[in-house]
């Protein structure tokens, strides 16, 4: 018997006929004897749902300003779909109660709409599992110190889960999810992309990061941090497929690397066309530029990607970094507003036609040039680098967004991963 | 400046057009320099969804069994139209913040579905008045001393609004609906039913309980007992109404019977079909008999409205009583089941076709003959009476269902309903 955590993603509780399935699937981890954790996102559709009323209501209003009530707001979907599992298991003959993130209660930072936990009380949890209830923790939110609600943002259900996991020292955590496991990279743009049994969690970091939407990425820091076994699976396996088939099924996210099995060098091509790149061109090079151009930025709430400071010619140099698209227009308009009258650089230009494609692999750490070979498959390809960024497990390139599924495609075939690994 | 209390029903916030056009309304009573308290229902339609979608995931289990889950669930719709509210006043200038049931707290029993308000903290309330802001409290909910989310039933959220106005002392309760106040009978049964201007509370209450679907009678009850000063009125007007015109509109429900300006016998005529009649015949005439039949009725969580016992004969009587006709097949079950092997009585008859019209009017408790002139009207209509029950300030008569309409304009124009009072 052990203590075992799931977590279900949107559409995995999308509809009844989806709940009634996962109420079955708990209720056979149940009967096998393990103590039970369940951790329901809203239903697919619902957060959308209501942040669109949200949006009606206050169109030219920054969300900022009324994020506490926006977290008011979004926290009830999730609180639905809780206690709508609680009476599905209820009706398959199993005790179980759902707690809000505030009973439980999950203790966060008022970071409204994006809040990060601070600590979990699972006095309450503990004693519902030695009194053989199934317990349904309400995901994506918490309660901060003042008494208010508050959320962890996009995808925080998964970090929800993970951190009853560590708190509750589980087992191990299943995600369920609409997709069967982890990829070397996304199916629909290499269909000889192959599932990884495991993967690091420090690989599945950069993968989370890149856009392999798979989990959230704070929920992979975490589970690193605090040694959260982590497997993600699918929801949509029968749900009475035999309990041992599906404990190994899906991908394991290590922290222990040998238990990495699979020694390729690299692991997967991540890609992400969510960014713009912004060049400031023209900077005189003194010390604090970088802090500046970027602090001004950050100062209006841009998260920047990668950073490019090119080598300085007659005393000035261009500085260039990616944002998310959705910024693009913000930030150039903080740049030339702000910037660049105090900073006498020359011009600020801009390209959202970018893309972004990365390889990642715990491997590339006691391989040497692996990215040169990146390098080469992409101009043997024809496609010209604009910025390159590189970390400890990860190389990325930025590319022309046309470029994209042509680079990931060489790039996954050049590192043999449509083979199974040696 | 005073301080003043909101309610709006589900309709009223049934849009994010009406939401914003509640929140200009709002705003109107905020800027004339009130310190407002709102309390809003879900949007229309939101709880029957919610409800629904329990009901499809355990079609054969009593909901008393999962009703924890059930107020987790449906206390969700009236969290979400708060802070849409909260929303919509600021993106109108004005500042506001929404508090969830348990957040203000509202401290109720642990009733699941029809928890009774015990106390209302308003410290945190007060202090947001007191720093300018609209106070929005979520209504229908609170929260029990084992910290569990419960609900207040149908129609919750008026009895929570006067609650609120009763523990802040406010100068008035307006519950704005989708009508413009209280009629002396459904005009959609006479087309001449006047609005009243007043009402007595004592009024309100029989026809509250009569179907007179305006307010919840348990906020009838409570504005009753702690003299709360209660305005039924339209949120369907232009929320740019003038507010003096605004606040002497709809209909006042006063407690002191001096205000009751219009000096009429009977102010109202009543009605419902939502009842059920049912008979056990030949029970032996011994003490205990009703507690015998009653008491296992109400074990059954059946409530008992119109109770008749005939005279004895024989030492046999009859013993008749109406139910909510959704509890119809439960209460016979359970008298054919449990009562009638045990009573030695003869046989449990009943009729689904019935309905009870009453007259109310708080005049009729120093005036004699009220409750025969209504015979006689009955009478003269051809109209068998079936049962006969009377309080102070009401008569009722249980009819056959097909003569309601009838029974009911015969009694408005014999009153003199039609007619302005003197």
């Amino acid at each position: 018997m052990a203590l075992i955590v799931h977590k279900y993603g949107g559409t995995s509780m999308g509809s009844t006929e989806r709940i009634r399935h996962v109420a079955k699937r708990v209720a056979k981890w149940a009967r096998a004897g393990h103590q039970m954790v369940v951790v329901p996102s809203a239903m697919s559709g619902e957060t959308n749902r209501l942040l669109g009323l949200a949006k009606e209501l206050a169109p030219s209003k920054a969300t900022d300003s009324y994020s506490r009530e926006l977290d008011m707001l979004a926290s009830t979907g999730e609180q639905a779909s809780s206690a709508l599992l609680a009476i599905a298991l209820q009706a398959e003959g199993m005790e179980s109660v759902s707690y809000a993130g505030w009973q439980v209660p999950i203790r966060t930072n008022s970071a409204h709409t994006k809040a990060r936990i601070e600590s979990i009380d699972d006095t309450k949890v503990r004693a519902d599992l030695e009194a053989g209830r199934v317990v349904i923790v309400t995901g994506f939110q918490g309660l901060d110190e003042l008494g208010n609600i508050t959320t962890l943002g996009r995808g925080g259900s998964d970090t929800s889960a993970v951190a009853v996991a560590a708190a509750m020292k589980a087992e191990e955590c299943l995600i369920f999810t609409d997709v069967d496991g982890v990829y070397t990279t996304d199916p629909r743009v290499v269909p000889e992309a192959r599932r990884l049994k495991t993967v690091s969690f420090e690989e599945m970091l950069e993968m989370a990061s890149m856009g392999s939407k798979v989990l959230q990425i704070r929920s992979v820091e975490f589970a690193g941090k605090y040694k959260v076994k982590l497997r993600v699976l699918s929801s949509f396996t029968p749900w009475d497929i035999d309990i041992n088939e599906e404990a190994a099924s899906g991908t394991l996210i290590t922290f222990e690397e040998d238990e990495h099995m699979e020694q390729a060098i690299v692991s997967g091509i991540a890609f992400n066309r969510d960014e713009a790149k912004i060049s400031v061109l023209g900077v005189p090079d003194t010390p604090g530029i970088a802090y500046r151009i970027l602090g001004a930025v950050a100062d209006a709430n841009v998260e920047v990607d990668v950073i490019i400071q090119n080598l300085s010619k007659d005393g000035k140099t261009d500085f260039s970094f990616t944002v998310n698209r959705g910024d693009y227009a913000k930030a150039i308009d903080v740049l030339k507003s702000k910037v660049l009258p105090s900073l006498g650089a020359q011009e600020v230009v801009g390209d959202t036609k970018i893309c972004k494609v990365s390889i990642v692999g715990i491997g590339m750490r006691s391989h040497v040039g692996v990215a040169s070979k990146m390098f080469r498959v992409l101009s043997e390809e024809g496609i010209n680098i604009q910025m390159i960024s590189t970390s400890e497990i990860k190389t990325s390139v930025v590319i022309d967004e046309k470029y994209m599924e042509l680079a990931v495609r060489a790039l996954h075939k050049a590192f043999d991963l449509d083979q199974p690994p040696v």
